[in-house]
């Protein structure tokens, strides 16, 4: 069983995810903005990570290629707002294009260094969303937080969290 | 009764709405697109537009602000796209901040000079959706439409659409 929360409640157009993280929040909000951590862990690991842009600032944009031997994947979207308590950014997978999403991400504090990722998605209509929830997305975002919790290890001085 | 057909179904966090403009779709885009043009027709009448920002490309951001003699609001978001068929952007009121929507906007071609502006907002919950409601939104944007019914008829050299 996965570490992440994962809520897709029956006919309504969302998707809820909670992640908690053994790393103060400034940190996990810092491997957010930087294009040089996400890189590093935003998806699958089975893909190599193509950064077109990821400029992670209210009114810049992004856009990233997914890809292995046999196909290659684009998403692309615009960033709304990037604070540590309210990241809110639109994604739209190249391969269905028109349909774009809301992501509402915030970062809370659990004390003793740990922190939480809440996530709150919003789609254009319920099939989007169960399309998503298909598209096996629940098993890409497990596999890409769990390659925060490890680049997050690697960025903390050893015994420096608790 | 207004010209805007307006649809907030029960219990689901969306608003569509439709709207027919006597004019050809690229110059009804071209209202949207355009800096000089947005100011004299969004939103409703009583204000004054404050046009802060409008860079109404893939990537671009935008912020406006409503004002009278008693108050201020202030709007601001992104644009995800603004193709003809498909314009997506974010909005944000700034009195009720963290609370963000998504609009997708269509503009269709109806033939003889006609055309179509096809609106669905995307909410975060149900209750922001109503909430959007219950200030008044509906009468706020027929009174834009209408707006923009005049600014396109004023853009037309006479008798030339039919």
């Amino acid at each position: 069983m996965g570490k992440t929360r994962i809520i897709a409640p029956p006919g309504e157009p969302f998707i809820d995810m909670e992640r908690d993280f053994d790393a103060p929040r400034e940190l996990v909000h810092r491997a957010y903005l930087d294009p040089e951590l996400v890189t590093q862990w935003l998806g699958p690991r089975k893909y190599e990570m193509v950064l077109d842009q990821w400029d992670a600032r209210d009114g810049g944009a992004y856009r990233y290629v997914h890809r292995d031997g046999q196909s290659e994947h684009g998403f692309h979207g615009v960033f709304h707002s990037m604070s540590i308590d309210n990241m809110v950014q639109t994604f739209e997978y190249e391969g269905a294009p028109g349909h774009v999403s809301l992501d509402i991400q915030a970062i809370e504090d659990l004390g003793n260094g740990r922190s939480r990722v809440k996530s709150h998605s919003v789609f254009m209509s319920v099939a989007d969303r169960d399309a998503m929830v298909q598209a096996g997305m629940g098993e890409g975002v497990e596999d890409g937080y769990n390659r925060l919790d490890e680049l997050l290890a690697k960025l903390q001085p050893v015994g420096a969290s608790h």
